[in-house]
């Protein structure tokens, strides 16, 4: 295997060569050929509309070329095999493991792998029917009604972004098995309200770190002890938690339980073990888990797909790649036209900046190009009557990841005008994508839109649990390929550590640095 | 007064002939004097220090200049003053009015503007003490204890952020009156949810729509109708709404009341009418929604000061015009340290993306510099353990806009290891300020920091009402000036035009565009 930086390899001057090309691609000549051709199938019945991206065959046949000469699949395929990926910290990468197995028995340590994450899946899921059984209760005897996930980061945002995109689908179904709540500030205010809105002595409290040591979960752990005393809760019986085996909080008799995970999944990359399995399975029954692992599952099979036309994931990917190092755009918006996705753009905001917001190779050498996009997002049609503006008529231009579904998850809808709710989200989204790709000619220049604004559209029939877990690993795949043509590491986050260090020397108030003494005054620490 | 496109200006190239000494700012050499020194006063106890921001005094005195030669405290009075300063759409820009009197009475139609938004307010306040006195009730004769608010974009985005910002303070000092929901997006599951989750009978609706046109207002409003009708309850005893007086829903006996909006406040600009009042009177309480408009007209006052180093809004408008034509970034992260602002940058996206997402001047014709940036955000420390590692060491610089406050809200704390939460929180900012600026050395380029990475930090006391009003006028009126310096009107919005005019023809499968008809047939519209 050959890791070259992107810039060093032959098709990046191919590339470069067709920079024209793109930058004069005509979206206004966007018509019903095209957006019946340029879909690449996904899993679960999802699909990946590029026709509004700037890519003509020569172009893609260039991005295909790209993914044969850095290997991306090869790559992709060393991953499943349990190679080291994950250079900087000398560690593998096994969330794909999670969701079932593609490639080499990977063993470690004499423990195969894959058997150890489908024991602890086993074991949360029945700790899950337990206590939906009334098994497993809490101080008093209560059957738990809510579970509080405590956790932050990769411990959050993916836990939450899936509980969220569910609840109303599992509610429909007559799927809920508990509510669900999230802490994870540091920020006392987060804590303190999430308590005193919860059923404390009908509360399972999950608590969330993989190293045991994390400073904000740490807190916010001893923090809902001191209120479950208060209230003549023994915390012994109010909470479990989720962790490596080598961490403090592994063993410990202070938790109704433990499970496990290791270093080879990353914290982003966790919500498909108990990281969010725990939470989840709690919340909505271990099955509607499995649903989302067997969606994830699905997708990692098809990413194995060397036609980057027929690999979605690796299309999405490159096309990614070509809008940020030659079309020089430092940004993407990701628009779910679906309000259960209301926080996913929030997760893969972590997910694609911190695997891909990095400026060394994977050995550590500075590299000369851009890496990872920003990314924000907010579900339409909400931000049409907000930031769409300057992604329409903005003196910049932003790449646009649309994701809408044909039917609701709660199917209660009303008509209005002759249209139901759900056919007008939907007539929102088409027109978005036509409105930014061709644009319109005025001659009040104020009220013309330019036009050329690219964008591509997944879409699927309805976000149910294999759905939302075969759209997730898209993701996914998607930041590691791009990791792989950038060549750097996707799967570490030095960027984190200096904050910590500097931290506890602001709280020290022995920082040896002048101007963060000074901003530790102001702020009254 | 003369309007002139910001690369016709002699500052212009002023400034062009400083981005060196932007460029090579030595962040390293941050310390004491300088984080004590580069502080604006804020009204409400509030301060901006601009310490940690690529500005050297040459690069202020020029800015200074350029404040000067586009007349922006000046163009600010005319507004002020009742000035038709949204120009394209022929209207006076008002929303100050709605928090107090800093220029002549404005005068339209032979009716006192300011005469009446203080009449208005006045009539939601009494409106809001009889439903707290049990004198306005339901259908049943129930008392209401949930207000939701119906309405999108400005009509959702800022009442809700604000709803967010102050109940906790409002739990802590006992001020709460009713519960707040919300409903903003046409996807039905939005709707259907948040009413799922209502004790219909106690609910107050506030459908907000100034026009009373707009679409998903409509709908959801009529979804709520229905779901009343069939609990039994007369939906003219449960709904109020906030409108302009020449829409359907003005002086319409389907609702319990109307209270008055006109054209000359902004969508993005009216969370301080009664589009955010109605909602936080009923919340809050009506003192507690004057104690925002205070706060407002304290930091409004302060924007007349002509002294760029004296007024904050002024000042930190014109940073990001230099970080954003002369360093060339493209985009902003807002990072409140508050949970209570988890959806504060939501409500600044809206108002600066929408309000300068620009490329014409405010005459119609095409400029050819850049505009508002891109906007984006999450609390911290949430964010550290997400999207930072890119803020840290991605390949691109991103200016970032810290918030920060002595106390928490609730006041409920926990001390770990030898400090508060709230103490950790700080902690956290401070370094972070410092880790961006500074970095940090290794021989390790993975474990490298290169710093030179811009940020702003806006400080005070605690979140309190006053304060949250200070603080939203700061980014009102920083926005403001920046159109004032792109010579843009930052008070139109024509960039939504188009995709509501392709969304009917799409419903109505009747687009006369093969593209459009394609897309709806992927989505089975």
């Amino acid at each position: 295997m050959q890791y070259n930086d992107f810039n060093k390899t032959t098709t990046f001057k191919t590339l470069f060569a067709l920079v024209g090309q793109g930058k004069n691609f005509n979206y206004k000549a966007l018509d019903a050929q095209r957006v019946q051709s340029a879909v690449a199938r996904m899993s679960a019945g999802l699909a990946y509309s590029y026709a509004a991206k700037p890519v003509t065959s020569p172009i893609l046949d260039a991005l295909q070329a790209l993914a044969d000469e850095q290997e991306l699949v090869a790559k992709y395929q060393s991953l499943l095999d349990g190679e080291t990926m994950n250079v900087g910290e000398d560690r593998k990468v096994l969330h794909h493991l999670l969701r079932g197995q593609l490639g080499k028995d990977v063993v470690f340590e004499g423990r195969n792998l894959g058997t150890f994450y489908r024991q602890e899946l086993e074991r949360f899921a029945a700790f899950a029917d337990a206590v939906h059984a009334g098994k497993i209760t809490g101080a008093t005897g209560k059957k738990f009604t809510t579970a509080t996930q405590i956790g932050i980061g990769g411990s959050d945002l993916g836990p939450r972004a899936l509980y969220l995109a569910l609840e109303n689908w599992a509610d429909a179904e007559g799927k809920r098995k508990l509510n669900a709540k999230f802490i994870s500030n540091v920020d006392p205010d987060d804590a303190s309200a999430v308590l005193a809105s919860l059923p404390l002595e009908e509360t399972i409290f999950v608590l969330v770190s993989k190293s045991g040591t994390t400073q904000e979960t740490l807190t916010n752990e001893l923090f809902i002890k001191e209120k479950l005393k208060k209230a003549g809760l023994d915390p012994s019986r109010h909470i479990v938690a989720v962790t490596s085996e080598t961490s403090p909080l592994a063993h410990n008799k202070s938790y109704l339980d433990s499970f496990y995970i290791d270093d080879f999944i990353g914290g982003r990359y966790s919500s498909m073990s108990g990281v969010g399995g725990v939470i989840l399975s709690l919340a909505f029954g271990p099955d509607v888990f499995r649903e989302i692992l067997a969606g994830a599952h699905e997708t990692d099979k098809l990413s194995l797909e060397k036609d980057i036309r027929k690999n979605a994931a690796l299309l999405d990917a490159l096309i990614g790649v070509w809008e940020r190092n030659f079309l020089d755009f430092p940004y993407t918006a990701i628009l779910p036209y679906s309000q259960a996705l209301s926080r996913f753009p929030a997760h893969l905001q972590q997910l694609d900046m911190e695997s891909n917001g990095k400026r060394v190779n994977r050995f550590g050498q500075p590299i000369a190009y851009s890496t990872g996009p920003v990314v924000f997002g907010e579900p339409g049609t909400n931000g049409q009557h907000s930031f769409y503006q300057l992604l329409h008529q903005g003196s910049d231009v932003v790449p646009l990841q649309f994701i809408g579904f044909v039917e609701s998850q709660r199917k209660d809808d009303v008509a209005v005008d002759g249209s139901m709710s759900q056919a007008k989200l939907k007539a929102n989204l088409a027109a978005q994508i036509v409105a930014f790709a061709k644009g319109k000619e005025d001659v009040n220049a104020n009220k013309e839109f330019t036009g050329g604004r690219p964008s591509s559209l997944i879409f699927g029939k309805r976000l149910t649990p294999s759905v939302l877990g075969a759209l997730l690993a898209h993701f996914e795949n998607k930041v590691m390929f791009q990791g792989f043509v950038w060549n750097v590491n996707s799967f570490d986050q030095e960027g984190v550590q200096l904050g910590k260090a500097l931290t506890k020397k602001a709280l020290a108030h022995a920082s040896g640095d002048q101007a963060l003494e000074a901003y530790g005054k102001l702020l009254e620490i």
